[in-house]
């Protein structure tokens, strides 16, 4: 029994988008309703308020109307002016990417570049910010994706404020699965989306912005207006007595809604917990099977996602296919340099459970052994079960 | 008994958002697929050939992901380079605001302005064109939502070819509702949306771009690219073999893919019919009671909302106020210059149906005479009953 | 136009099944649960302890799992034991047909029987069973849906407490749509469902059973255990230590949960008013088109559904097929005696809001209008709408 | 990290209720229709063809509104007259259950019970009916659910044939999961339901009943009427002219449908396929961990659950609560004879699938460890994967 491609896969064990909570799913189809009736102004200040919980801001955040990318592009539109100097750091085909869209609005921009599968140094960004003085934005990507990796945000951010510069921070796949937040990173400007760790489809971005990002956003005359990149046209639109620059996405943010309760009500910590011990879980089948992480150092796995590496000479995608058509599982394939050599199994939101990590386990290695490799699935099975028994019993 | 603002009203009679069709509201919930995952890109390959069937164009249409407004922006930085002279041609609030999307990005923006009760006249445009042969690009909006008025863009469009430009049709509130298409109105870029007369919520765009259009924009330098507002990046998006460039709306585009089958199950033409004889039935009652249509002109009354001129001295938004509370009925008001001055009535998608007619003749004329203006609500009432008996009769 | 069989009507405004709440259509989608595990346990004595608070009754309520008829079927056969007399009292098709079962139980059962279209008088009652002292169990309908007509058993049940004998009720179609209760009407089994006017689709019966009759159940050597008419096998299957006669309906459970939410947030007193409202509307709309109701008195017409008699000459089946075709609108025809002779107007959860009462006033004019009946629309719309105006403003 | 008992678990792997297909989920939360509105009259006959295709048997089955106890206990009340004598075939505690029913109407029940890990002899069945031909009537449950164990109803059915006897089949729990079917066994009346294999959740029945069958019970003066255990007042409910005995369970129905059109577009041959396959991985599993099945042979463990011995000393409630809290995994206790003894790993609907299976061979093991058992959890996981593979590679 092979599943075909033509039918949804049994298990999508991805990297994002990943299934909504069933919550969620039943909550965008609530009964949409006319943006300014009055029910629905409430009900968007509201929740803009339960997002500030959630993001423990001094704010209320940004609720915009396109995933992540969306706020991404929007936030180096809006921050970085004609005149600034940018830092930007790169880990990974994320991070690397954010730099082109910073050259797009700025006069210049510097970059630390380490191999996408190490993270920053914060020693290297505060010798770098010493000796450039005039950079007045750090931008830098909390988890990227594409290499499952992680950057210390808090460290980067306690030196970029040292400097008296603006952090950007990309916290897309990491906030909601671990513990990181617009004001332990100390950011400018903090990007999130409800798509990965929320449980959510993917359609809306969450955006912490500092008084002081407000500040430099509204002294910059070539920040957007009246356009879909435009931070200033939401500043207000969360206050039920303020006008919505442009029709919001109801039934996204009704799902919205009932994931951020469903957050709160678990309990962040609880959450965490559950994303850290799915992907130790993960790591420690995947290394018992014979597999390489992709990450240089353990230290540095996100718990959202583990990207394994391919063996020599075994493409990714190939694995991918014959993982979805052996067990019905859907993994991520890395992208751009990180494409064809690593798989990624996510670990966000409701597929956070060390079940799904036993499962992912089994697909990833089954796969590359169908494929020839010299994989030990059962010592993979083995390693999950008993790292998972052995944190139960702690 | 009065209805609370605190709770959502019980019909939502507005210009959109409407309600969605209980068929997209139960899409939305439909497990969230990978984008990636092999049979989510087949979907969105048949989803895009069903857009396109159901738009009549030539093309593949772009699905965008952000509500019509984003469309609209795109348009005019992908279209206009910088060397253009555009024809704004403005009888509504929505088509005077596109022309400040196309100084954007335009040499010169000349513009043919009518009062917002008008139409614009098509020879206008053809003397204006003979006499501004310079002119590359024109720009229309079919339904000026704010005003309930009809531009007449197959006229239009016949001129605009005849010329050799260009023409951009804002088709948002009018495509779906009545006979409309991007072939019948020769338009390079005609933008619609699934949150009016097809019953989806607002998050997406469905754009037909011809030939011509495509051509124009790839040799635009400075049409986006990597970018929210990029057409570009999502031109081959929907084979699928192609990547997307950012993860699409998963749950929306499961709310299209309903919302589509049924536009084509029912009929369209069926469909035309539902929403032209509501609002005609609307405006009989409206008239009866004796309340003024806000078109100077029945003609260009649109069927798909109907826009009642308030008797003077009398505020629109105390009159939604009113009608809400006494009636659980919610309308939508107008906008920007038309604000205040009137009220409309939606027929879109599932409230196009004669009954919701009449209880928006019902609620509007109730709150009015709540509110000491002189109106006959059961000659409204009877007028409207009497229209839609003279057509089942017909 | 007009709609087309085939298709679902646009507006159900039937004495039930009617339609659902949106927030219960949504709960019926929530994840099944195993019946025995902890958390389905857990909230099953949960809701049956809010049934309770809702219901007002002195113990918990029985949940059973099939719509109310199998609840009364049951109680016939749980409560009336061989020996016993029982008087039934017919004021319609429903209490009629209770006798049936009663007799197969009964060792004689007596009858009160009088027109459909008036109610029982307790002073009858009360005389009947001051020369019956033998009588032990009174059976009484009190709305008797297929004539929409109200018996007083607040003032029956205080006559048989005095009298010594146990009441059963049928209020399934009054219970949640006007002021009626196990306590008030001192019932020894009130059976009800949340498939009226509590807004859940038909499948369940809530059942109050008082001590006394619990007292006579268990002594009655032929109430049925081990069987779906069974009261006895789900006496204690609230309590989440307990277990379940056989598997519950999960996803109903869900549906019945989510009504009972919203029926105790919205307050009984506002849900009572809101039908009560309706109806009257309704019902001056009907008389001022030149109609009759059913109901001989005024004063018995129930607020949850209103019954119309139909002009001589002209069959119901024929004018709810008409008001179907011509505009969308499902009504009830009756049952039995009274079937062909009126139609019914469900004033029931969801549609229980006097703009549904416009649209049926409107319908049923329309169709007997077109079959050639001398009937005034228009004064009918009138009517509703100055009855609800006036309402509003009291 | 323990999961709490006051939340729901994250794996449903029981013998049912299983969680529904997310198809079916939505379906619930469609539209309620009015029982006698054409539209539901036509869907309902519709549906019940459609049933009678998957069912494969010779007259549309009824549909009954209540879950598959319901139709057990009508099939005994309508089938059996007073003078019958009855063969009740009892492998386990369903089987021996049906026998009280049965003697409720029977003159005589013989039986032929066999030890409740075992299966029913079709041979000494024969000899029965050769040495009792005053037998009438046999029942037979096909999948004994509180044992995971099989009857061969086939072999039996012809058996039965033969004498001239009518059978009755419990089919509850193997339908739909297995190749076996209403016209291969020569079922007189041939019971199951939605809320196992098709993946609904419990509320419906579905029963085929032969020519045969409906003259007997036709005959039988005592057969129910006007009742919930009737059959005959189902009979002819299907046809969209006849009435409905009472309210049919409408959000179930839609379920219902949705379920069907699943399970005939997936492919009933598949389906079945995917369960004997998920059952084969478990059993493996279960058995390379040093634990044994229930069933004395392997041949008549049945495709849709694993019934699984419990260690000596060893109290099967502690192991469920203890797998549930460990790996938020909940499985099915025994019933009466075989509670306390043994767990059941449902293999029904969309938990047939061999991940499923590999996750309850971790939980079931990883929990009796927990409890001290001699267990080897890792080789569990080793040979079900190692099944799994060998069956892809086959």
């Amino acid at each position: 029994m092979r599943y075909p491609e033509t039918k949804p896969p049994v298990f999508t064990l991805t990297a994002g988008p990943v299934d909504a909570y069933p919550e969620v799913l039943r909550a965008l189809g609530t009964t949409v309703l006319y943006d300014y009736d009055p029910a629905f102004q409430a009900f968007f200040e509201d929740l803009t308020l339960k997002a500030q919980e959630a993001l423990g801001c001094d704010l209320p955040p940004l609720i915009l109307q396109g995933e992540p990318v969306l706020a991404l592009e929007a936030a180096a539109a809006s921050l970085i002016a004609k005149e600034d100097v940018v830092l930007n750091l790169a880990s990974g085909v994320y991070g690397k990417g954010f730099g082109y869209w910073a050259a797009r609005y700025a006069r210049k921009v510097e970059e630390i570049e380490v191999p996408y599968d190490t993270a920053i140094d914060p020693e290297q960004v505060r010798d770098f910010l010493s000796s450039h003085p005039e950079v007045r934005i750090v931008c830098v990507c909390n988890h990227d994706t594409p290499s499952g990796t992680l950057n210390d945000i808090d460290a980067i951010g306690a030196v970029v404020a040292e400097a008296g510069a603006l952090l950007i921070v990309d916290a897309v796949s990491s906030w909601g699965g671990m513990p990181t937040s617009p004001d332990s990173s100390q950011a400018g400007i903090y990007v999130t989306g409800p798509n990965k760790c929320l449980g959510c489809p993917p359609a809306l971005s969450l955006v912490a912005v500092s008084e002081a990002a407000w500040a430099k956003i509204e002294a910059n005359p070539d920040a957007p207006f009246a356009s879909m990149l435009s931070f200033t046209d939401w500043k207000n639109a969360w206050k039920k007595t303020e006008p919505f620059p442009f029709t919001p996405s109801v039934a996204e943010l009704n799902g919205l809604s009932a994931a951020l309760d469903r957050y709160l009500d678990e309990g962040p910590e609880q959450v965490w917990a559950r994303h850290a011990l799915t992907a130790r879980i993960c790591r420690e089948g995947i290394k018992a099977m014979g597999l390489e992480l992709w990450a240089a150092s353990e230290d540095i796995a996100s718990p959202t996602a583990t990207a394994v590496k391919m063996p020599t000479g075994i493409d990714a995608g190939v694995v991918l296919g014959e993982a979805r058509a052996r067990y019905g599982v859907s993994m991520s394939a890395g992208r751009a340099e990180t494409l064809g050599k690593l798989i990624r199994i996510g670990h966000m939101g409701p597929t956070a459970q060390p079940g799904y990590a036993l499962l992912a386990v089994g697909a990833m290695g089954g796969a590359l052994k169908a494929l020839g490799a010299d994989v030990d699935v059962a010592a993979g099975l083995a390693a999950a079960q008993a790292t998972w028994d052995a944190e139960i019993d702690a």
